[in-house]
């Protein structure tokens, strides 16, 4: 199909230019630009094709930017920005230095909020309409567009709370297509498909119980019902909510039929819709895959261990336990603080509960950790994935604040294993039952062992341990950033003269081996994986300073910045600890 | 009145061997009791004197501790600790090495779950219940025990919601009585108040959207009205919901007529419920009170300027700004998060937002912190109080931990003024606008100047400052500890040795000034009120270490422990970071 429409729409002022008539035209340009592009680029797939007709019907009846669209989470952003003067630029998605994968304000005032964690949208609305109604700019809309998983979460629920006694002018517009990255869970989800079906009663729902004025469902789909149903609420005065449903993956049929997968599929035949498959075979696993099998391993031998996931069965391969043991195996949704909390509760009977949550996350539940958690000391066991940088989701999904964030909680332990192997053994050991809460931190992707299945073994501790033994410089790697260390040392000119040291772990750091470091070497270098400030680098830096450690400690870390996406070499680089920056440090101590 | 029934009460098996008709006297014993102990040793009056029969009936007809009581809060929980066997060391309440104020696990085993922040007890009476099904004891109960402040934050929802699509024996007892530590808030609020005064629609309410068997509303205060909804939710399978209506305060006619200020009145008389005014004259002003006076003063001159509370207008004391500009400074109820991504929402729109939170509390806005402000750079001013030690409230209300999660956050400023002055012209060069979110973090209590409403004076960002010059030692103070390490220095033998400089600025660090600092003094000692892991100390320990200082690097602050209940003074002894410990550091040097 040739682009006749689409490409005829700069903004949307160009798009209100159209007739109605002429929507289901461009909705059909509008997928298959999105499909093209990602089948090749990739990014995420379905939740954009799943408000085809959505994205276009909003910047058709409001006038935007004027009128102010705020997307939750954001991965169905992508028509959004095609429509919004991105079009061309649209094929450096989520690339270094090219558009983020996210609306972000400083790509386009058509970005009022910046987003990639879920739930903030109704919050953000909400003060951007009562900011306008102080101006005097009372028909000003606001319109915060948000999925059915992301409104089950508390935030959600506590900026509906205020807003319903608030007289703003704000629209809460459900993308209901009862999934979020897997399918949605709860009760609310569950009350939602009453009213999609016709069941829910006409009169006090949840929503008008919360003083919102409640119009739907209607089809998302069909441009006739949205734009009608916005006429008709433009009518009522104050918050108002209108039920859309939808279909994530619309219009590719594979992407329809399997929308987990199709969430983010990766590389794809664009007619087909097939998944290309990687040519590289025995590659070595996930270490999210570690962590889903070994607990699973764990899980058959124990039946006190639990595993819970906040909305991530998918993504923290809590999936395979999911599938043996449903009783055991929890989703509780987009809700991080319940989670963290509730896995406490189960601690205080007596249950071993892996509670996997992504490092960004777990920022959402610090208060749980350590009031519910870590001050009760509760040995709850915290898989952390997704530590580290994570590449092209960028700025806010960076795991980069975990070792400060974390650092300061008394009572925890912090792992930080440099390989899949490690990482299984740190679960085994924590499944043998230890007495304080563990935090085990672990990258996105994939590890270096392809046979990794090995026999368990009980890992010490509190212990760090030497990789390499060398005689002039020692080098402490946090983490994945152990095997960029490695590779840097194998670089070099003379590699017995470098030591490599696997911290293992960050918290308690094993003070009586580093200080017998700090009596060796001339040098020490600390590369971690996240923010300097506040790293484990500081501390260690300080006990040289007491230990009157006379050579040079230097400190390699994520800098005081945000960093923004691209591939995680590329990031790493930028930030200094990539191989590369690492090689170049080594020798300018020469 | 003698308390012939309470003193035969050493657990709640002898309060069950009671008839029905002696509860109504043991209630009024109970009462007495609470108020006779509180009205002298001090502690939170209103919210234990409104569920005195709640708190007998739950005992009475659950069998505790088998049946496993959370208390949400626990403000509320003084009766269920007098009642569990604490009756005769219940005036140690809030002392060091007594009582705590909340429930506690390792108090007894009838706090089955510690609590303090708020909206925790329906996720963990959840996991109990979850773990218990999973043991096979179906039969077993847990009670959640919530006040409808507190089910209104966004935490309890995620509660609710997990718990709607299980089985689980739980029990979820909402506390009625309109009020949290300030009268409620919300469209939920609002809800609840229909339901009150019977217009609630029978059919599908909130509470049953969400899958629970809902009962009620019942009176608090009638035990015959108790007992009976508990036999009759009994018959109920999964979980259950009970609405019961208390008065806050019940019993002390000014603590039901004033119940903000009997939440927590100090010393009081007995009999008249008269609260004892302190003998002492000219005072200087509490912290809180110089960010709530000089707010109101600035947002006077600036209509752009906001101010924003989750349920602590009291406590923050923003209510000055919200009697006179309720437009413009609200409170959002219990919702920490909603809080600051509604703040950066209308900082989207130029407004000035101040947003006022408890350190302890603002753990619970983490992610929002970084992600919508930070990320964003959103120039929102967050008014941190209760920072460092908070004395009598204890381990779940430190806020400890503020500098070492906050230093890892890029684009923020963050600033510890050392007295009420500074505060003052630090809220005042904030109003000015500056292009970063920044955080002021002050502590709990008095500051030192009675003579503080000074011109305004604007403050250079990221600048420390000498308040005495000496010629061997430098004492680097952060916050309240200037004040400390001043009396310190004073009470040496000879003070002329001792430099004092009052960081104020923890991000950025004045490292040009440090640097010279290092180059200046034999030793340097910083003293902060926060935890010495992640805290500024240890960065300050790196620059000496990079600029290779020869004297020692001192470092104060809180250990890596759990810092419980007592004075402020106390606590500062035992962390050691009082005048009197500061003073043996200088004294070690010489």
């Amino acid at each position: 199909m040739e682009s006749v429409l689409l490409k005829q729409i700069n903004s949307p002022k160009d798009l209100r230019k159209l007739s109605k008539a002429q929507l289901n035209a461009l909705a059909a340009e509008l997928r298959e630009f999105i499909i093209d592009v990602v089948s090749t680029k990739e990014g995420h797939l379905g939740a954009s094709l799943g408000v085809t007709e959505l994205t276009i019907a909003l910047h058709y009846y409001f006038n935007t930017p004027y009128d102010q669209l705020i997307w939750d989470v954001g991965h169905q952003a992508y028509g959004h920005k095609i429509l919004t003067g991105r079009r061309d630029v649209f094929e450096t998605n989520r690339k270094l230095n090219g558009l983020s994968g996210f609306p972000k304000r400083s790509e386009s005032e058509y970005d009022t909020f910046g987003v990639g964690h879920s739930s903030t949208s109704i919050s953000a609305a909400l003060g951007m309409a009562i900011a306008s109604q102080l101006k005097g700019e009372t028909e000003k809309r606001h319109i915060a567009v948000i999925g059915d998983a992301s409104i089950a979460s508390g935030m959600a629920f506590e900026g509906l709370n205020h807003a319903g006694v608030t007289k703003a002018n704000l629209w809460v517009i459900l993308n209901d297509n009862a999934m979020g990255i897997d399918p949605s869970v709860g009760a609310l989800k569950e009350y939602l498909l009453k009213a999609k079906v016709g069941k829910r009663p006409k009169q006090d729902n949840v929503i008008e119980a919360l003083n919102f004025h409640y119009a739907g469902p209607v089809d998302g789909h069909n441009f006739e019902a949205l734009l009608h149903a916005f006429a008709e609420l433009e009518q009522v005065e104050g918050p108002k909510f209108l039920h859309v449903i939808t279909k994530k993956g619309k219009g590719l049929q594979k992407a329809e039929e399997d929308q987990v997968r199709y969430h983010a599929p990766g590389k794809f035949d664009k007619i087909t819709g097939e998944i290309l498959k990687s040519t590289e075979t025995n590659l070595p696993p996930k270490y999210q895959d570690v962590f889903g099998l070994t607990l699973l391993e764990l899980a058959e031998k124990n039946e006190k261990i639990i595993g819970i996931t906040p909305a991530m069965p998918t993504g923290s391969s809590l999936k395979y336990m999911m599938q043996k043991f449903p009783e055991r195996a929890l989703d509780v949704g987009i809700a991080e603080q319940h989670a963290v909390t509730l896995s406490a509760g189960m601690a205080t009977q007596g249950m071993l509960v892996f509670c996997a949550i992504y490092s960004t996350f777990l920022q959402r539940a610090y208060d749980q950790m350590i009031h519910d958690v870590a001050l009760q000391n509760l040995p709850v066991i915290f898989c952390i994935d997704r530590a580290g940088l994570v590449g092209e989701d960028g700025a806010t999904h960076h795991g980069v604040f975990d070792i400060a964030y974390l650092r300061c909680i008394p009572n925890l332990i912090i792992a930080s294993p440099s390989n899949v192997i490690d990482l299984r053994n740190l679960l085994y050991t924590a499944s043998l039952g230890i007495k304080n809460p563990i935090a085990i931190r672990y990258p996105r992707g994939r590890g270096d062992h392809t046979d990794w299945q090995k026999e368990f073994k009980k890992i010490p501790l509190g212990k760090s341990k030497y990789l390499l033994n060398g005689s002039q410089v020692a080098v402490i790697g946090v983490g994945s950033c152990v095997i960029d260390a490695k590779k840097a040392i194998a670089q070099t000119e003379d590699s017995s003269k470098y030591s490599l040291i696997d911290l293992m772990f960050i918290k308690p750091l094993d003070v009586e081996f580093l200080k017998e470091v700090l009596r060796t070497y001339q040098h020490v270098i600390i590369v971690e994986d996240g923010s300097k400030k506040g790293g484990v680098g500081e501390e260690i830096a300080q006990l040289a300073l007491q230990e009157k450690f006379k050579g040079k400690v230097i400190l390699l870390g994520i800098p005081d910045q945000f960093m923004h996406h691209g591939t995680t070499e590329e990031l790493k680089d930028l930030a200094g600890i990539s191989s590369g920056a690492i090689l170049k440090v080594l020798k300018g101590l020469e």
